[in-house]
């Protein structure tokens, strides 16, 4: 095991510090590490719940105020686990504290907020990283792996779609999730910034953008509202708030290398529960991936006898497949937690060695801008 | 069997022609029909080629000019199975004539000409049928009645998508189909009238359309140019020309109703060798259809108890699905001729009992409208 | 098209007797056949039902004394499409009168009935053929091709089932499928009849039988008694009958060739309409495949670069592949009938040529000795 | 979280050392328990490799000694997690300590060992488990869920198999699992022993057993002897051993409840990694499972609309689901490792309220009957 510590703080402790805590403590355990990971201090603003979650999970102390624990001097990295509104200013506290960066996606609201983060952490010369988590599930790195190795050829096609159903009853509560002035957008930065990363990360660069979005439910009870607001004068009705983000996104792409892709964001889709899926035509062969189905790839090869073809199933968990000869033998499926850990592993590393890792605040500031492109094009109908 | 006779001519001997030929012969085999279809006419150019047609179907007379066959006294119905750009002369003629129309898809290769179309089948008052042969998938059929019975809902999303690979090649020939002359468009015009046709039966009209088109190989050998073409002059190479029409197509719509759509028709999908595929997402439950596996379709239900929810593959093959008792038993799939017979059973009692048919040139014209739509947004980049 | 005529005489007018009559009239249509057949004589007993079959599908005469019908000069092939029991006898005077063989499965209830009709065959030096069907499924053929071309290498495993669901409900009348005199056995003998012949086919000749069968429902109503056999006497219930043939078998195989297999056979396995399904294991490769999605194959190569291994896919429309090109383009697939339409192509063949057709009166009768071995262990409890 | 301690002896550092260290770990993190595991001490014979493992994974102190780690005063539960032929005698003499037995399956390698460890258990009043993991998938107890609840009805059939690919290869070497001193069995103990827990599990008990085994493999290479074995006399062959566990192994049997089943267990099935499947079926629904896909429950209803029948894909990650809401929302899948977690929850669970958990001992023994069973079966070719 290292002898040499990366002491780590953690800025957050909902779903996403739950998700990290566990990578952060898995990861030298399943891994050789060339630096052991030390949880050093985790910080949250509600004190009670914050020692909970840190006693849960093995942080040795607490902080209430983010800028005494991003300045820390027993401190390496911070782990920016906020909602995304919240992150630049955070990270770019850091950057200037020399800290290296591990961002919980996506990485900001704005262009110009993840403008100035990139700024920052490149002035500082710090490790930075964006969690897009997906990159690291071992199919798709896979993905990548047989396109580099020349099996899909000349790329034509990406044909994406990220669809889940959790707000199809109307009377789901306006969350924070459905407002602009907290999310920024709905599934369209949520749900599309996956896909648009892995886009990125398998096909290349975006040139031309044309999106479509729209809302199925335009007003819904205000959250905290139940059984317990009837009254008399309203005839018995919740008061109801207006959903000022879409509820689902369509975009059309053309990449700079001349493949076009579309993309799909909804959480309006009954019996999608979280379906991260892409399909990529190439020249040679062609790919497909549910991230329901996330141990495995499907795969075409036109190289194949030709009465022989047809897309197979790999079952990444292999020992030759990306990350698993830390896991399990053949056959016995890793989970959707264990993206995390792997991405832990990585920033370990090139934390290390000094090395960049993808994907970092150049490729979040791109995915940034190709959303953003999204929402003005779907505005004026235009590509 | 029916005494009374419905005598046919058909127009076009190829591929189509084999497909209408053997559904005229079926269909009175398997189903009780109330008019006994006669196979009374082919016709062709070609008179050695047309008389092994006729002679291999059963076709009892042959004719070499398309006007006399359809002016024939002895004749009802005329089946257009001609490519696309001659269907309107035909049809035009033959309703003038007093014929019903079975006519094959797309309608038309403008929307002037299937007007057109339209208004000499009303004047004529005759029956008229547009043969999107998808909508008698007994699949797509109970896709319908699911969304009938009120089982979907509200429909949200149309997801749709038809893919095929038999041009990847770059070698593969300049034929009729890559020129617009001839075939009008490419994917968009030949795949997308099926998925359009199918998206207005399932969901309902479409408002705005946005396209995106590209080509991925722009020229090509010039087709019976092959070994033989080398000359020392050249270098060797066959003489090439340009592809001018569209290889691929994208399109985001959206319906009167509400919902939202997208589109994609490509022949540059590896593996994908007739994949014409759609997902429906309402606010009850979901549908999803891939006509490689067309006796199946996918059903959610919102409405099954919460712990048992789940996609379930339907084998549309019991004797309460559309047209499958006149088949085999429960299990005992069918293929992709069927359809044609279904659409040969469903017009020969709608001539039969006067009532119209659908999908008729009302609707063939209502598809040509969104596909022009659509080749016109792909080229100013508008909704 | 061929000017020499093959003229058929059909024996059975049923189930079978439709399956069988269409194959003889699209083969022609379909396929180059060097012989055209002629449905010359259609025979049954019921002159009424007779005639209307023979009308609807253009067999030109009618017979209602078998033997009158397979004792005519002009014909040169019976057809024996009756029930299972009756095969044998008709069989044997077609052959001793000459004909040619076309004879439905099972061939015959006993071994020694269909010892004798194979005797009677090769006496009389004419083609003979029993139609197991599944033969002569694209895809099965393929397996049995990637088998010849050492793809799946030394044969480990035989995984075999047959499973239906139309007698789950205890209510379902007490037909002549559930009793022993006209049945002879249950599905161990209908549905296992097929599964062993496959196994032969692709595997090899079996050794050793280890058989189980069940009951799971004793007794039944007997039919023709529903509603109209209430009666004050004995308080409502319909009379019942007891079912004297199992409902369910399962069979462990040794093969002559260090192979092992395990077969079932059920008409209790609700959802299961119609699933015939093997997998089979060898040292290179592997193969899997459900008769509910006939046009495909499941096929992993062990000779796959490591990391790209996985069951494909294999969907048998391509033209190269078995009998496909004769139909439709790649990916529009093909049903149930179109297997017969293939055996009576590679029949007639056979027929033109003087050559021999697999399965013959010699696979048939191996077939029957596996499955009254099978009853005999069931008895037993022995191997 | 719980401020009582539970302390825990791990005898076994190997594979399963690992498996179950880490569902000691996750068990409090992410459940509520009544006593808070403490991992208390490691113990192995290889002092260095145990003092990594026990770092590795936070072991507080290590022994060299099983007898003593197992009578330490400061232990409340004894982990086996050594191969099944040592599980005995350290069981045996954990339970006369008065430690709570949380043991890895299979059981033991024979009845009568299996039956005095339960003694022993009985007679020391202790909490006794038997690892048999799978029954802990969601998935898995889902389906169990559905049984009880009806959905199933009266079970007719259970399909089992259990297939893994990792011996195909000949020159794989003879390792301690292919000798029956050390391992006792092939596929058949160690495989079969998850389907005969699962079949016990969701089915009910075994009544009769029909079994046949083989091997493929008859020699292989003695292990640790490559390339450096070449030696002049004997030409460069390396030294071989004979293979004494069967390579596979199939039953039938009949359930005392009248259902009847079958079983493979294989180590030569390439392509298939870890398939752990089975088929249920019953008077009122189908159940079907694979472990590849272990999220997965295939479900099918006969009480479903006729029209809209069909195996539904269960996406076993909802909140509803056992287990799942303590770890992440709907469709983000979990891993073969949560099922220790799991196991470790319910355990603690069970100690803490001095209640019995499944299966125990009792459980394990049934197994194990059944299993020698199957080889007298196997090697007398009787029932």
């Amino acid at each position: 095991m290292a002898s040499k510590e990366l002491r780590v703080a953690i800025i957050g402790y909902q779903f996403m510090g739950k998700a990290h805590s566990n990578a952060w403590s898995q990861a030298a355990r399943f891994f050789d590490l060339p630096l052991k990971p030390v949880l050093q201090v985790a910080c949250g603003r509600n004190e009670t719940a914050l020692r909970a979650f840190a006693d849960n999970w093995g942080w040795q102390n607490v902080e209430t105020d983010w800028r005494k624990a991003v300045e820390r001097d027993d401190v390496d990295v911070v782990d920016v686990s906020l909602p995304q509104h919240l992150h630049h200013e955070v990270a770019i506290a850091a950057a200037r504290a020399g800290k290296h960066l591990f961002c919980e996606k996506p990485m900001a609201l704005k262009v110009s907020d993840a403008e100035a983060m990139l700024q920052a952490a490149e002035e500082a010369k710090v490790t930075h990283y964006v969690n897009h988590n997906y990159r690291r599930t071992p199919a798709v790195r896979l993905a990548r792996q047989l396109i580099d190795e020349g099996k899909i050829g000349r790329i034509f096609h990406w044909r994406g779609a990220y669809q889940q159903d959790w707000i199809v009853d109307p009377e789901f509560p306006l969350t924070w999730h459905l407002r602009k002035e907290t999310a920024g957008s709905g599934p369209h930065g949520d749900l599309n910034s996956h896909s648009v990363d892995l886009a990125h990360y398998l096909v290349g660069d975006i040139k031309t953008v044309s999106c479509l979005t729209t809302n199925f439910i335009k007003e819904r009870p205000l959250p905290g509202q139940g059984a317990a607001t009837f009254s008399a004068g309203t005839g018995g009705a919740a008061a109801r708030g207006e959903v000022t983000v879409e509820d689902a996104s369509l975009m059309m792409v053309e990449f700079a290398n001349g493949a076009i892709g579309s993309f799909e964001a909804t959480r309006f889709a009954p019996g999608r529960k979280n379906r991260n899926t892409f399909e990529i035509y190439g020249s040679e062969g062609s790919i497909a991936f549910d991230l329901e189905r996330m141990n495995e790839l499907q795969f075409h090869s036109r190289n194949d006898p030709e009465h022989a073809q047809g897309f197979r199933t790999i079952l990444a968990t292999e020992s030759c497949h990306p990350y698993i000869k830390h896991w399990w033998p053949p056959g016995h499926i890793i989970g959707y937690e264990h993206e995390f850990t792997h991405a832990v592993v990585d920033f370990v590393d090139a934390v290390a060695h000094g090395a960049p890792i993808e994907p970092n605040f150049h490729d979040g500031l791109k995915c940034i801008r190709v959303l953003e492109a999204g929402l003005k094009s779907a505005a004026s109908g235009r590509r």
